[in-house]
């Protein structure tokens, strides 16, 4: 089970079942924690741009951003109808600098009509999450709101500790790789000697 | 001069020339303290994919990333030959969510020739900022190198405190949107009352 382990940090559990409960909450921890996400968006000549916003999610594990048109992921949201997220545990508290824990999803992105009843729920969301701030930004007209729906994710908390998400909410997870043999440490190939 | 700012959670500088050294010394923070940086990258098909990589600069202001085949952003940057790279404080120690700190530059990404003079002294860099796990990441064949150069830069220090990079290693900032005219609060607009 541990054949792909560079390093461990952490107990070893005793049985797939046991991992398995482990990385569950450890993907719930990272979607409790946070407050914003990376985004990875792409205009349409596929030049591409890294950013962040202030972010809520629901209950079936969409996200929403409300974000301005001076910045350049809007339009990219807009004409893509595409986003990659990235949710990852702050640089200063990663246990291993190369083994960040995050969980990152490919995304479609739908623009939220504003003044629906969909948009002030969500707005009221990002309201009780953040506060005031939202009073004001609600009232700009160059801010739109979009929903980045997730159709597949990949979870990493540690090395070797990589699963594929999919099914309803991504809450189904699967080894990454698994059942595609006898390949080295965790994937990777040890360079031949000279 | 602070005609954009919605709120300031410091002190105002008293002349363009105090607030130009703040930022300086903000921008110049900001790159001394990261150790992974993150990126978007996007597919030939447009597909961007947000992700991270521990990385280390030069001192022209190029960044270099070490990075495995098993990752998307490999491909990516090595079929696009472009990469969004973001430094960006934790979420944690923000003063705010809204306004997290960060630096963005658009920029090319060239490939350095395994075990060429310029691929030693970078993974050398490496070695000397990241310790041993490099000794052992080197090794691996499925690892490159890229070099990923600054065409252009956004610095974002707060509300109102945003800035273009240009020029050698993107050392000249200037305001954003400078002189172009009577916007609203930092460019946004405010709906009009129904």
């Amino acid at each position: 089970m541990n054949k792909n382990k560079i390093e461990n940090t952490t107990a070893i559990p005793k049985t797939e079942d046991e991992e398995f409960d482990k990385a569950r909450a450890g993907y719930e921890a990272l979607l409790q924690g946070f407050q914003s996400i990376q985004l990875g968006t792409a205009n349409q000549a596929g030049v591409p741009e890294a950013s962040y916003s202030p972010s809520v999610a629901d209950e079936e594990g969409n996200f929403y951003v409300h974000v301005s048109e001076l910045a350049t992921h809007t339009s990219n949201l807009r004409d893509s109808s595409r986003a990659s997220v990235l949710i990852i545990e702050d640089e200063s508290t990663a246990a291993n600098l190369f083994a960040r824990k995050r969980v990152a999803y490919q995304c479609s992105a739908l623009l939220i009509e504003r003044h629906s009843k969909k948009w002030n729920s969500v707005v009221d969301k990002f309201e009780e999450k953040f506060g005031k701030i939202i009073g004001f930004l609600k009232t700009m007209e160059d801010f739109h709101l979009f929903k980045l729906i997730p159709k597949s994710g990949r979870l990493v908390l540690g090395f070797g500790q990589a699963y594929d998400l999919c099914g309803a909410g991504m809450k189904d997870l699967s080894h990454v790789g698994a059942g595609s043999g006898n390949k080295g440490i965790q994937g990777h190939r040890k360079e031949a000697k000279k």
